[in-house]
């Protein structure tokens, strides 16, 4: 039986006018061409760090054993921050060390992380270490060719200044979907039957547990504790931005 | 010689800024890492049940025999509405029984419909099916196991009320598409070449039939009656919204 | 072992709403079921054969020997302007003939162009040439039967009114990115380390060389001069647009 064709994923802030993520994409073929392409996706606002972490960690955890994943949201390009590998829980992450990695970090079994010494052989721009450096290390681990890609370890990779919620005080608001579904760093486990937000009321199972129209708290597909309206835009209505704070009903 | 890989497409209104599409692909490579992914759109207006069925209904008469089909435009995810397996002119879509495939059934020639009773094993969240149900079941039937998924005939599907025209007093505007093209709901066969649109005059072959900036009847590529203008936008121009009457002059 | 799976890439801009990027991909698919797929835009502004013709050179110059590249920015369908199969640098190019291929053409060590006088046995709409004869050429060539695709040589197809500056005089906006950067026609080898614009200063090695809110000047990832303002839009806030003269110090 031949073995599974790797399979590469992409997140990154570079948009869709352009033609950067096929670029990417192209130095990947180049070193592997019988790699599965995936886009997480590229629509990550421009320089949002923790935007493009939350949506790599919802792609590590989605995707098979051996999957390799590409994020680049990289303010910092050119500057002498670090490149980052990491293996968790049997995937493979490259990204720039900048905080992308936050969110995986968080909320994986096991973790180990690793900076990224691989250079290529012809240096080309300075400007986009994810063509030049990330895709093509990436395409390398995907052709079965990890042992040429030296890395070595890097046992703090920066972390942005945000948390699993330990208990309802540290709640907050992490991301807002395109729906206007407002995800909290809320666990499912600190949630019980008589958790409760003030407006909102009790944590439900389901959107349509509650009318047309009216909010509802839920523990959404990721296990965190999500706010919505049914059928309309919670962010919008209930006027809820990225790290406001949730509070509940003592 | 290897048999060909399948292929999945996706058809949603989950919008390319978070990471539920790759959850999707991811949940279908689990079960079938050969599968060739295809994109039809994720940015139908959230909850745009008639919109995402159009899109559907023309990626299922673009690809070859056996592609598999997943659509997700889901108002109703975790209320009682069913899941649907259409079986469509040899191909196969998957899809909450809300509506959807109601353009694909209207224009198919030969399609049966069936519930799908498949579940996993595990239950995870009530509020993403796509990833959680359709997906995998999907991944199932592409991998050759679809006798792991069951079904039961369901002769009723959910239809939208919206109907292929058969008089030109029918004529309603279906679809808006990117270029401002107003797609209608009037087949081809009841267009000759007497029949004329006021203030925009006979069917003709193609945009260049017209000059510049003049309106244009013609056949577009769905078999359709549509409405251009040419190089500009015909449904700001001619104010012109989905389920607007189209005239025909007597 | 098995040749390598072909990749065609697809250069449009039908926007990502509609299903005709996908129904493009089934003609492909139909024709070379093994095809890897990739995107390099589809959000070209819709008509602007220039904006195109940037984002096809930069995926033929990233992607491996043998890609197919389909490109269809395509204001002229219907009427009798020609399409184009473009050999460059060891990959394929199917385009319409209208100047798409213009950067690539300037930009390409070796280019021959052709005329594609393939057309499918069954006449469909006049108005989809991408989906009805552009992707279905580049599947026949995808899977090896590049000898059932008729062309006739080319010797002057249609260039648009742009030009890689031959000297500093001729420089001029090319192209504004996602984030704002503003790319010009100035290659790499006009600029020295005595070159200097007014008001932004001389050219620098990469982004993180000035501070933040500060202009720069670089030789950007396609090796033609940049103006950017590090971790801003310089676009916006120089208030440059496409083809406005860049001014150099003398």
């Amino acid at each position: 039986m031949p073995p599974t064709r790797p399979i590469v994923t992409f997140t990154t802030d570079f948009g869709l006018a352009d033609a950067y993520v096929a670029e990417m994409k192209g130095a990947v073929l180049r070193m592997c061409p019988e790699a599965t392409l995936v886009d997480v996706s590229h629509v990550i606002i421009p320089q949002d760090v923790l935007a493009g972490a939350i949506a790599l960690e919802r792609a590590v955890h989605a995707f098979p054993a051996g999957t390799i994943h590409v994020a680049v949201v990289d303010p910092g390009v050119g500057t002498d921050r670090k490149l980052l590998v990491a293996r968790v829980d049997g995937q493979i992450v490259l990204a720039p060390d900048n905080g992308l990695i936050t969110w995986t970090h968080l909320r994986s079994k096991q973790i180990s992380t690793h900076e990224l010494l691989w250079r290529p052989s012809v240096e080309s721009a300075h400007t986009f270490h994810g063509r030049d450096i990330l895709a093509p290390a990436a395409g390398l681990i995907a052709a079965g060719k990890g042992d040429d890609v030296p890395t070595r370890r890097l046992d703090r990779p920066v972390l942005l200044e945000v948390s699993i919620a330990k208990s309802l005080d540290e709640a907050v608001v992490l991301h807002i979907d395109r729906f206007g579904n407002v995800i909290t760093n809320v666990p499912a486990d600190l949630v019980t039957s008589t958790t409760e937000i003030p407006d909102i009321g009790p944590v439900r199972r389901t959107y349509s547990d509650v009318a047309i129209g009216d909010p509802v708290a839920l523990i959404g597909s990721s296990g965190l504790l999500e706010i919505a309206i049914r059928n309309q835009n919670a962010a919008v209505q209930l006027d809820l931005m990225v790290g406001n704070k949730i509070r509940f009903r003592k």
